[in-house]
């Protein structure tokens, strides 16, 4: 099946708001074995909404729209739809129930024109709206179908994956399947190279990569009849990726390496402190995402001044000015300082040049040391981390995430 | 004039990425005055492109494309015009002498397909790409312009601000002159509706807000003949906006919270520390974002456990039974503990329950407390912020800059 997605919405025209709904469906269509060819964007103009809904239906079988559902009158998705495809706009009553229940409950005034959302295409299988008050719908006409779902990403999100997705696997005759693998420590580039002969000979299951700083994903997607033939599908392939880029594979479950560390550490009930100097915070505060991390995380020192890091954590004057802030001795000092101060099971010490400036030719920007005690051992790793200041302070934090990921396998 | 913005990338048709190029392209073309009517994405598919690139070419006067320059095979967006438009491709001398430069100086080998790069439509104007290999192209064909930019947005950038910014200005009859005001401590849709008498009327100037977690900004653009009617034209839609709610204000030239606290602190030679709970260093680390902010940033202290907040900032045992860790006490304690260890100018704490967990009736999640220290000053704070723990954890960061802002101005 053939998909255009067309967004309406005169503030996308303004580069007022950046368009995730279509990076959500085509993920997802992709997901399900749809082939999306074309994105549109258009206004809340009827004329132009109307040529490109005669454009996409030329090129597709099934054109999903999102936006323009709502009461007022740019509003006028809906309108266009059925104007295009000669159907009438009927009142839906249990549409109708739900917006007076809604206003209701909230002790909310309904202006007249919200009644204008209820008018639906004849014919047309009503989708529920459950975080919003405008619903989408389903019309097939002569085997092309048009979805039409509000412009809200968060209700968009919820009526597919409450509505549209069964009803789009039910068009298929067959199980998608699809796993994500997370890799550290290989950049995109050098994890296509490893790949390419797979991804190059992909049609089921396909391999897709995406990447984010410091991070890259592989997702494998497999069509079959069947679960089972579809997993042992996956499941091939993931062994061969593991085979050649095991070592880099931290996930198997699509999960982000800050998801995985806070997880081992609630897990194993270990707690955690850091002494920060160039991340200053992003460590922790990174960590301070996950609800309930405050039975672990005890505090992080951040050590900006080298007065700090001789007053907080006993760095010795000596060692800063033989060797320098930036060095394996001064981030050994540290780690040991925290530890010393407060007895966590784990501690870690970052310092390193982020740059633009303090860089040179012994002591580059992007040279970071990274100390952690734990389980009576003392580990300092050296890194030269490229990029930008902005590159190497989140880099530098995923490293040393990493590092404490390796420690509690 | 009207105009297209194609996207050429089958990653983007995957959702592999999210394409803000169009976003930033569709607001400096409104910028510019330039009506953008259509956005569409097509994947590294000639038939497709073409179909594309003749559909646009029949609603638009100006169309610009973003990918498809670099030196794969997929790579088809050149080719693709240069036959819709019937030119020839010819090789480009002096960008080919950059790409050999280029190669010799990063001590790069060239692959052959590397040449494919430099040749360019004939006739075309040919655009140098400062940040990468790929140069793009402004063609002007019976009236119609075509504009081709690389993909990768850095690139994209660096070439719409260097060559075709001018070019497009060119074209035009007026001059454009926007300015972008700032707000902090008002919401998008109450400051709209402020406005809203305003926002309807708008012809020229344009008035459009943009909102992200905490800031909301307006841009007021005018069209006008000289740039000191345009000027004029744009200084009296400020003040009436000023006039209402000047109170929200905190920049005029389009600069970030972050950026304007930080200039603040280097001009004045503030020094500064923070004892951080619930932000977990996102506030320091915001703040060393800037490069050469280790002149100001002396350290913080994120307390996480109340263990830490009684070593580390001399909380007394005591406050915390009493009055609990989120309580106006110990914002006071923290801060007065951190001012008598640090020394710093100024001296900032906050406590606060980011949720999902740990919330009560008396207590709910999003209380804050951020206490200050400055100036032989002591202030405390008291917010009820909305929203889940991300947006707590944000915004109480966005609202200890702004107190930081305010007793610096």
């Amino acid at each position: 099946m053939n998909c255009s997605i067309i967004s309406v919405g005169t503030e996308i025209l303004f580069g007022q708001i950046v368009n995730t709904n279509t990076v959500y469906l085509s993920k997802e269509l992709n997901g399900l074995g749809i082939n999306v060819y074309h994105h549109f964007t258009v206004g809340d103009n009827t004329k132009r909404l109307e040529e490109t809904l005669l454009y996409a239906m030329s090129k597709s079988d099934l054109i999903i729209t999102t936006g323009g559902l709502g009461p007022t009158q740019d509003d006028l998705t809906k309108e266009t739809i059925a104007q295009v495809l000669g159907k009438k706009l009927e009142i839906h009553k249990p549409s109708q129930s739900r917006l007076y229940n809604f206003f209701e409950c909230c002790n909310k005034t309904m202006h007249e024109n919200n009644l204008k959302q209820v008018y639906l295409p004849k014919d047309s299988i009503v989708l529920t709206n459950d975080c919003g008050t405008a619903p989408g719908f389903i019309l097939d006409v002569d085997g092309k179908i048009f979805i039409s779902m509000p412009g809200p990403p968060n209700e968009m999100k919820c009526m597919f994956n409450g509505y549209v997705k069964d009803f789009l696997k039910g068009k298929s005759q067959h199980i998608i399947h699809s796993k994500v693998l997370r890799f550290f420590g290989i950049g995109e580039s050098a994890l296509e190279t490893a790949l390419i002969d797979l991804i190059d000979n992909q049609t089921n299951p396909t391999i897709a990569t995406y990447a984010k700083i410091g991070e890259v994903s592989v997702r494998i997607t497999a069509k079959a009849e069947n679960i089972e033939k579809a997993e042992k599908m996956t499941n091939d392939v993931i062994a061969e990726i593991k085979n050649r880029l095991g070592q880099y594979i931290y996930n198997y479950a699509d999960e982000e390496l800050v998801e995985v560390v806070s997880k081992k550490l609630l897990e194993k009930e270990v707690s955690i402190s850091f002494a920060e100097s160039c991340t200053a915070g992003l460590i922790a505060s990174k960590l301070a995402a996950t609800p309930g991390i405050s039975k672990c995380l005890d505090r992080s020192i951040i050590t900006y001044s080298n007065d700090a890091k001789i007053e907080e954590l006993g760095v010795k004057e000596a060692t800063l000015q033989k060797y320098g802030a930036v060095s394996e001795e001064t981030a050994r000092e540290m780690v040991l300082g925290l530890r010393n101060k407060t007895k966590s099971d784990l501690c870690l010490s970052v310092t390193g040049i982020a740059g633009p400036g303090g860089g040179s030719k012994e002591k580059p920007v992007g040279l970071v040391y990274i100390g952690m005690v734990y389980d009576k051992k003392v580990i300092c790793n050296k890194y030269n981390v490229f990029g930008d200041r902005s590159r190497v302070r989140n880099y530098t934090s995923m490293l040393a995430l990493n590092m404490i990921r390796k420690v509690l396998e």
